[in-house]
């Protein structure tokens, strides 16, 4: 189980088929192979051993694939940095995994004397931009046109292919192992379930450090089909390029689609080529769902749901799920093939259908573990198990409905509130841009409800409107006790609310208090 | 990646689906789950240790399908003994795998004697037989009834799940070690290419001691489909059983498929259920094929092509490929989802397409290598590839056609001659029911080509017609210098005719000649 694999097929079975759009360039797969060969004899040559790190700190673009699979025909190890990381962050995740090779491009070049001043190892400077090498780093094109290829290094199976950091939302980032193994055979499940659209191109918006977006390139290599890159998520540009290009597939978080929606020129595009939207990475509001399948009426939509730690893969709720009038719409789906799933009680214990609980999986995908960080690791994997963190039920006929993540679940007056269940009717209010539940210290019961809202761009509401609106659909109980309204919210680099960030303030008072 | 989680999956999505249907009994998933959770405990509580073996001498069954799901939870390793074997053949593989349990059905009872007498450490015996249990035994519901369920032992990865002994066609049968992760992974990859059918209830009657049987068995396991099994093939009771049961799949080898198609009452029979035939092990005529595709409008055709090797896994052609006037239909289809196929030279060289060579494949369903026997398993597993012994070329679109066994290949007066291509055009004849081509000694050629060939009841014909008609399809120098009637030919317990059996009358003495 080789991640090259995929590439050596694409070459040998489409040789002429384009592997990567970008920037105006195209590339077949022959010339990818050609390409990839030698900028891993390139690395080699300049020093990667197999087993050595490489980190790439870049948006997306076609270089960045090369670069993964030239670093795996190596047999080295990816460490691909979050993009939305401060320079300390960046040097963090650089130190931990020990990178000896930094492939750099245009946008983060500004970053790169502070990160160097505080490493210890200074890595070599690979330049993967689109002007002139800086004096003191090798060029990716360079490197390309200097090397004889070599065969490949053959990593796979269990060795590590990938250090993907986590945690942006709880604590120091943890750099989540996942081996050839894990990601190929999670992408293989997933494949199994969602068998590949007839079109063969795909647009890679969602970005690379990020689980969804890798597993899902990763995805159209296996099957020789194209990927488009654009180097950050611009509605307008993903507007013109999928009509452009005819795009097949897209991968999208919940706030892009969202602001693709939103875009005033929407209705301008012809966007039928798209035959299946893949979204994930965090839940998404009725309310918006309910506007992508009316505007993208060619589109399936799929909601993929999973973890780093599991390879990005859980459960998938196929097209026929997403009906307007069908509870199904809200489940992510049945296990995908080949996983194994339970949702257990605090005790590990299987609870009854349609009672919460924490999501646990098992399967190929699952992680090797947390790099050097034993103690998370025996925490997360407990008896071949990975403890998702997520509060989730499974209803009669296996349909996974996640709720909350368990620690942002709500407690007042002894009952349980999923902070997402109470967002998901605030978004559904016209003026409602983004929101944010969470739980904020109550002397009496414990914890209130408290919602952090963006309005969107010429809306207005006040707090009472929207505790009213959210009486009509929910418990009283659940309701926000008070609201906050703000410019905006924080976001992690894979474009989630922070809510650590929003709670962090109220409870650092009641722990001072308490210390005090 | 435990074979298991299939059982504990469908259990979990499908409880009330049936897993098995067998001798008029329907078991359902829930039931499945509880009897083999049940019945592993019974064999550990009989001494099946971890690792232990335990050899299945059956007929197809539904107590077959539990009795491999209970060695697994138990953490044991399956031997399924080939049903056409002597009891020599028996005593062989019993020895050679070590196993500790056999579990044994009615029509294998009279066999045991014979087979014991010889055994140094006589196994523990399991009656899985619809009568009494004989004295000496142990019952197989006598187990499942007396037993607490015990939980899986968790057993998976790359853990040996079967021992699958291979070789009727050339000397000593060899022990295929495959891993749970080679079976599955094997399945995974078939599935990535080949969706699930939507009807959920599968035909399994091709025998489970063989790799595309016991494969597909467990594709519909991991899908949470049913599997109907009847005991043998039998064409009368496969045609009665696809229109009762509706069934949607079934997998046959070809000589099964044209027994169907030959079958009288063939047309009365309503077959229109079934979405897809899944045919394989050995190559199809191209009359056959024609035949099948016409008399079973409704299905799908697959050519699956495989190795027990390979977890049974190399390539699918599917049904768009399956056109009368396609050349495609003669394809192999190309290599499924994962799998990285060459055809190399005799120095392991890549050779350009459109040139036959040997097919060798590499991917995550490669077996560990045969059970004891080092040498054959370097010889066969080569630098991370497995050496499949076909001979095969690829064309320009990346599709596999596979053109003989390197070792029936025939070089006469220095050509190369591929005996199945002769064998393809042989089998368009009306008259002719089975046929195999081989080289006989021949002092001026080197070889020369020779048929050995079967004829339809109440058809007739000459070596004369039979040569008249090949040289209408082939050169001269490929067509059959004599051919020889037979009532009958040497076949495989999978159903291959033994060329070897067949060749070895004519070189015995030329080698003794030899060495005279």
């Amino acid at each position: 189980m080789l991640l090259t694999q995929a590439l050596h097929t694409a070459a040998q079975l489409y040789p002429e088929h384009p592997a990567t759009l970008c920037h105006g360039r195209e590339r077949t797969y022959r010339q990818a192979l050609q390409r990839v060969a030698r900028l891993a004899a390139g690395l080699r040559n300049h020093g990667l051993e197999e087993g050595g790190r490489i980190a790439i700190l870049a948006l997306n673009s076609d270089r960045y694939q090369e670069g993964l699979l030239a670093c795996w025909w190596a047999g080295g190890v990816v460490n691909p940095v979050n993009i939305r990381w401060s320079a300390g962050e960046i040097t963090y995740s650089l130190e931990d995994s020990g990178a000896r090779v930094l492939i750099v491009d245009d946008q983060h070049l500004p970053l790169l004397s502070q990160v160097l001043a505080s490493l210890r190892h200074p890595p070599l400077l690979v330049y993967a931009g689109e002007g002139a090498t800086p004096s003191g780093m090798l060029g990716f094109e360079a490197l390309i046109a200097e090397s004889a290829p070599i065969a490949d290094a053959g990593a796979g199976g269990e060795s590590l292919a990938v250090i993907l950091y986590t945690g942006g939302t709880t604590g120091r980032p943890k750099g989540v192992m996942l081996s050839h193994g894990n990601l190929l055979s999670g992408v293989l499940m997933r494949l199994a379930d969602l068998p590949p659209v007839a079109g063969r191109v795909g647009l890679s918006v969602a970005p690379l450090f990020h689980i969804a977006g890798l597993a899902s390139a990763y995805a159209r290599i296996l099957t020789g089909a194209s990927n488009i890159y654009l180097p950050l998520f611009d509605a307008l540009q993903v507007l013109e390029t999928v009509q452009r290009e005819r795009a097949n597939e897209i991968l999208l978080v919940p706030t892009m689609l969202q602001a693709l929606l939103d875009h005033p020129r929407f209705a301008e595009f012809d966007l039928s080529s798209l035959e299946r939207v893949l979204y994930g990475a965090s839940p998404i509001s009725a309310a918006l769902l309910d506007r992508a399948v009316a505007g993208l009426p060619s589109a399936g939509f799929v909601h993929l749901y999973g973890l780093t730690e599991n390879g990005g893969q859980i459960s998938a709720n196929p097209p026929c799920n997403h009906k307007a009038d069908g509870g199904l719409s809200r489940s992510v789906g049945r296990p995908t093939l080949g996983q194994w799933v339970r949702i257990v009680d605090e005790q590990g214990h299987e609870v009854p259908r349609n009672t919460v609980g924490e999501l646990i999986a098992r399967g190929p995908s699952v992680m090797q573990g947390y790099w050097n960080r034993p103690e998370d690791t025996a925490a997360t994997l407990r008896d071949g198990w990975l403890y998702t963190g997520d509060a989730a039920y499974m209803d009669d006929s296996g349909h996974l409905f996640v709720v909350d993540r368990i620690k942002d679940m709500i407690i007042s007056g002894g009952e349980n509130i999923y902070s997402a269940e109470v967002e998901n009717v605030l978004a559904r209010h016209p003026a409602v841009a983004l929101c944010a539940v969470i739980g904020v210290p109550h002397d009496a019961w414990g914890e209130a409800v408290y919602a952090v809202v963006t309005l969107k761009p010429g809306r207005q509401t006040d707090a009472e409107g929207l505790i009213r609106h959210c009486r009509e659909a929910l418990a009283a109980y659940k309701c926000p006790k008070s609201i906050e309204f703000r410019e905006s919210l924080p976001l992690s680099g894979a474009g989630k609310i922070l809510k650590r960030d929003l709670r962090e303030p109220y409870w650092q008072s009641v722990r001072q208090g308490a210390s005090a």
